[in-house]
């Protein structure tokens, strides 16, 4: 029987989450409900909806592949991401990688095409078709350890194997990688990987962005062992957190000086200003190599499930089949929701009232966190996305039934054990003793709350 | 690799009726646009997004399984219509199976209950991950011969056989069933079938109704030779287009005397009222054995995709959790829209609405089609639905690379060609000679002129 996909533990979560009132959920990646666009979603649907000539397109089937319209406005929108990315990254004193300044007009209009871009429910169903395009059961997937438990649960319920590759505070260590594929070759199973899985900005669950000279640097050592695979290996780059990065501080109560995750810079007028990376579609060469995949889920309203992917050819036309097998098009009627979005300006207005929002709640977890976590407890801070990252005593566990885990639960505060986050290899022992952390979906009163109980339980258990 | 995913036919067809403004498609199973609730849905819509309270659960993520009100409502109607189609079977004079009043309030509470109800991206969705929990590769789904095109796709890109079941005008031939279970059996490949697929109202392609009593047998049948099988053989059955029948007929101008494809019968003050079947939840004992796929995407707005499905365990939780993997929950923002449509009377008003639209414009093509083809097609009329199913004399090949294909796309009118609808079974010749005509989307104009068109081409090439 087909039946071996397991309970993901997102669903557990999720539900946990939504069943218990009285529990600080700080485990389940949802997002701000106060910031919802509700108005602004309204105020989009109605002109879409305002007469018969706008409306019934969007409430008849469109094609697989997705509104052209949207197609086109994605495309142009990465684009600008992209080159505003590598703009900022150019005038910085921290120049990564300038060759992304170095790709011809033809690259670009290559690689942003709207012919390359495929509209998916929420980028996680493109996550799942590229998988179900590229893999066969047995194959192999590298994947970041840690890594987006919900790709995880993909792999194991497809039969395939993750092969886990060192994560480093920006992003993967490349010795490991080179190691593993070394390793990979020697045993012969070099032509079973077909691709790696990066979460490129702010990732889950780490909070880590993987600086863009990395990008290059894995798009390099693949490109070296394909001969020796017999085909591409590609880069799938989730980039699901890439527009929730925080702007500069503006708040000044909140204002200190900690180490910055992320390499920042000053604007000309003084303002600080976080150089957030190119995607890995800006690295010169990258056009048959890297498949993107984003949301405007995540940054605008995650009941409307519209996400994207960019595909090379084959993958591109394998994925628009599978896709016309799952449902033959996600929904037009959100699709024409963002189509005004982004094009009224709706869209980037409200990614920038919640860079702001959850810049804010980071803020006020971080506090939180300082005041109530023993000292013992090393805890990575952000500087995007919606997860803390916190390291126990190695002795410590964290896993669903640790005393840790049962105690916070019993003090009605959930986190995310940090073991689910790591794959099943046999190269080494699965971490125990970690916790992702969101503030994604609690208040601030909430996450204050959340912490208190959540240190002291560690305070009692460390 | 994985990507034996070949282009669905019918991704094919859309576009082309999409891209080539000139072609009047008969082909792709688009709705009406004239009809699509544009205010309707704007109504609807402005309710749900009226206040934050309303709004943000609606723009937040769900569960999985989808939101608890629309997953009971939805459970509810189900119920309501087997309910209205049994008590129609009963106090008519062609009751075929009146086993289905025997059943006892406790049956009726565990077939509809909600919570074997899961909520999808339109049924199509259901019918993928259904498939994808039930079948691994080289596994033999049951097919009626011909089926709905895209199902087949489906089996293709996932490595599995179909065995293909004659069907007559009122469903399955039982006793074709009983031999290829048999011959199965015999070959020892009966622990390789999975389940039964079966388009039971206004079929697609052929527009056929399977009568209750055949539902039952064709359950009968899977029960006896379960024990040989192993384990059990489902029913899927795909009830997309049930919602879609053709009311009385109230246009005196259109009314004739022709034969019906399914049982009617005149309610107590002489109004005719066509007798839709239960479904085959309403069979003693399906409980454990029928998966059914409903969708609120065809009788409503194709634009905004939702469907559902009933699920015995352990198929619920497996797909579930296949649902976790691919989008974790449809959009909240259609299914919140869809609540309100569905306990404001919307929905059910959308419905009588479209019933007379097709009954009307099914009428037009019938008229057209006496009108205009030659006497050597034989075709069948349907009593709800989109389609009619035209048979050509059977030397006349109707497939893409036809002279008849080729002169209908010539004169700028489009079908699908009957072979498409055919799974691969080297048991039988695949028929080649037939196609299915839609008078769903194509305006009343375009209905005329379109088969005026193919009309001609019939007369010149038969």
């Amino acid at each position: 029987m087909g039946q071996r996909t397991t309970e993901p533990p997102i669903s557990w979560l999720m539900h946990a989450a939504l069943s218990r009132p009285k529990l600080i959920s700080l485990a389940a990646g949802f997002t701000d409900n106060a910031s919802l666009p509700v108005a602004e979603a309204r105020t989009a649907l109605n002109q879409v909806l305002r007469s018969p000539k706008t409306g019934q397109p969007a409430l008849q089937y469109g094609i697989t592949a997705g509104d052209t319209t949207l197609r086109q406005l994605t495309a142009e929108y990465l684009h600008n991401l992209d080159t505003q990315a590598s703009q900022s990254f150019s005038s910085s004193s921290l120049v990564l990688e300038p060759k992304a300044r170095t790709r011809t007009k033809d690259d670009n209009e290559k690689v942003y095409s709207f012919e390359r871009l495929l509209i998916t429910s929420g980028s996680q169903q493109l996550l799942y078709m590229t998988t179900e395009a590229l893999c066969d059961e047995g194959d192999i997937v590298l994947v970041e350890d840690p890594t987006y438990f919900v790709y995880l649960s993909i792999l194991q319920s497809r039969g395939l194997r993750a092969r886990a590759v060192r994560l480093e505070r920006d992003g993967l260590d490349l010795a490991h990688l080179e190691s593993v594929l070394q390793s990979l070759k020697r045993s012969g199973e070099l032509r079973r990987v077909k691709m790696i899985y990066l979460v490129s900005y702010f990732q889950n669950p780490t909070g880590v962005t993987t600086r863009f000279e990395k990008k290059s640097a894995v798009l390099e050592l693949l490109k070296k062992f394909e001969p020796a695979a017999g085909h591409t290996i590609y880069l799938l780059e989730d980039a699901a957190y890439r527009e929730l990065s925080f702007p500069g501080r503006a708040d000044p109560a909140l204002r200190d000086q900690d180490a910055q995750l992320v390499a920042a810079k000053r604007s000309e007028d003084g303002q600080r200003v976080p150089t957030i990376p190119p995607s890995a579609l800006a690295v010169p060469g990258a056009a048959d190599r890297v498949i993107y995949a984003g949301t405007f889920t995540k940054p605008f309203a995650t009941g409307a499930r519209v996400g994207y992917g960019v595909l090379p050819e084959p993958v591109f036309t394998a994925v628009k089949h599978i896709k016309g097998n799952h449902d033959f098009g996600t929904a037009n009627l959100l699709q024409q929701l963002f189509v005004r979005a982004l094009a009224s300006g709706l869209y980037g207005q409200q990614v920038a009232r919640l860079q702001k929002r959850y810049a804010h709640k980071a803020r006020v977890m971080k506090l939180a966190i300082k005041k109530h976590f023993p000292s013992a407890v090393e805890w990575w801070e952000p500087e995007g996305g919606l997860y803390f990252w916190a390291r126990l005593p190695r002795n410590v566990s964290t896993g669903l039934k640790s005393k840790v885990f049962q105690a916070a639960l019993k003090n009605d505060v959930l986190y995310v054990p940090g073991e689910i986050c790591y794959a099943d290899d046999a190269a080494r022992r699965k971490p125990n003793h970690e916790m992702r952390i969101s503030f994604g979906n609690a208040s601030e009163e909430n996450i204050r709350e959340g912490i208190a109980r959540l240190g002291a339980v560690l305070r009692k258990l460390i």
